[in-house]
């Protein structure tokens, strides 16, 4: 009664239909002919945040173009190994795993702020959307979307922008990388959050965004979760917090240890063609007639790849 | 270092801003006023499935009225133990997991079709859209979606709708529970699929969906993913792959051994002030003015609570 040769029929025929995930998928292997470089470009190790968890490592792509001085405040904090040891204690299944610090379970919401913490990391001044500079291309989705005015890419990041004022962010899409705050705008400090569930769009222009996962959504999918019917989501007992073993910038290790990534230009024919390919996939197997005109912005992230040491 | 009280405020704020897991989430708690069954419905034990995996069970609620056939075969293999002990044998992290059937990993594309499988199950009629009965009731999310012409929620599913030719279908949100199939409409057989990633709504009416989980996707994403550029996700290693301990129809438990769940109507003005609230989220925290007028219908699920026996 086990179906193996149907299923592997079944298998590699809707694989050809697959949405593949956004990270390390889609993307062509790796060559080093002379047209790789307009393909691809390589993450810069001031930009590569590595998250190290006990069910693997996850890499970030900062973006500090889009918030300067959250980019220099995660730098700092990873100079300063402010992580190490801390947890993912607020952890939603289908919205976003938060972590940083360890979580008093006994503190309330009126409770005071830290004075310590607020000396040494005092609150950001909100950076939820940015005026880009001019070298940065932004390439158009090509279809309307539910929330923003225009949607696109910059650099491999999933952008949303306003023609009437000029501003651009990065549109919370799973994988997109963020400070956490306080009611007020200008009150984030070091808590960060990772979305890994369908896309929050009301945290677009909410929160600042500065970058996004590169490979290992995976790991952070393991996570143990909260409960987000009790404290928040907050996982009450510390024991069953997953620790943040290390978190540091690439740069920071010796040149022979750190990974290498690279991302797809946004920019390139080859994006160009995923994106069509997206709208028109295996006919073989899509019979709806029409293909799908108008894209998720958060359906199709830029392909990323490793490159050897 | 450890900013423990910045970090209960910070995280119980931000926990007002909390776009929760459509699981299980933003349920007002259980009781048993008059109105309440105004509010929930109970889910038949005859459309609920239970999923056991070594992480935690998985419930999800059937749909005959989007696929009678489709329901019908699921609850003969259930009768028939079908699933027991075989496994999650390809799983791609942000998009599916798909199982049922161990994998032949020698197995290619143009093998044969196992024909003792196709005795006892042969390939059903595709069910990619329903005329619903009468009684069904749409609620529509009152706004425009990207793919179809309109969408809404029936029975707490999420629905799309063509005015045109009248039909209606479970769109492929998160937790969307559908079988896979070959290239041609007509061929699925026995292999289902749970979409664990943002919503691949180019599946919609492309595939049969027949279902959707109601707890449990936080145990979902904790199995073994595949290298979607590796033959397809299939987990190469048999031994990597979770196992599906028992999959059964709580019809089929004693009585007094079935869970109960119930799901909040979404022609409810309990549901329909859940829309509202999304569309205007707590004005403390939220800076953009005028909401969010426009919502993703798979940001959005029908609220879910589990009762004693």
């Amino acid at each position: 009664m086990k179906p193996l040769r149907l299923t592997a029929l079944v298998v590699a025929l809707l694989a050809g239909a697959a949405v593949q995930a956004p990270w390390a998928a889609d993307a062509p292997k790796p060559s080093a002919t002379a047209a790789d470089s307009q393909t691809w470009r390589d993450v810069s190790p001031d930009n590569l945040v590595l998250i190290e968890t006990k069910y693997g490592t996850v890499a970030v792509e900062l973006a500090p173009d889009f918030a300067p001085g959250h980019v220099a405040r995660m730098r700092k904090l990873l100079h300063a190994h402010f992580y190490d040891g801390l947890t993912f204690y607020r952890v939603i299944d289908g919205f976003v795993a938060q972590g940083g610090a360890d979580q008093d379970t006994s503190a309330t919401a009126d409770a005071p702020v830290n004075p310590e913490l607020l000396k040494a990391w005092p609150p950001l001044k909100a950076e939820f959307d940015a005026a880009l500079p001019k070298s940065a291309v932004f390439t158009p989705l090509g279809n309307p979307d539910l929330v923003a005015p225009q949607v696109g890419y910059v650099n491999g990041f999933a952008v949303g922008r306003d023609p009437k004022d000029g501003r651009a962010w990065l549109i919370q899409c799973p994988g997109v990388f963020a400070f956490a705050r306080d009611n007020a705008d200008d009150t984030a400090t070091t808590e960060f959050y990772i979305v890994i569930g369908e896309a929050p769009r009301r945290l677009d222009r909410n929160l600042t965004a500065f970058g996004r996962v590169l490979s290992g959504m995976e790991y952070l999918q393991k996570l143990n979760r909260g409960n987000p019917d009790v404290d928040s989501g907050v996982i009450p007992d510390a024991a069953k917090r997953d620790p943040i073993l290390h978190m540091i910038l690439a740069s920071d290790l010796p040149e022979k240890d750190r990974p290498h990534y690279q991302v797809m230009r946004t920019d390139s024919a080859a994006f160009a063609a995923l994106l069509a390919s997206k709208r028109k996939p295996a006919p073989e197997f899509y019979h709806r007639p029409g293909g799908f005109p108008n894209l998720d912005i958060c359906g199709v992230s830029a392909p990323v790849r490793q490159s050897g040491n």
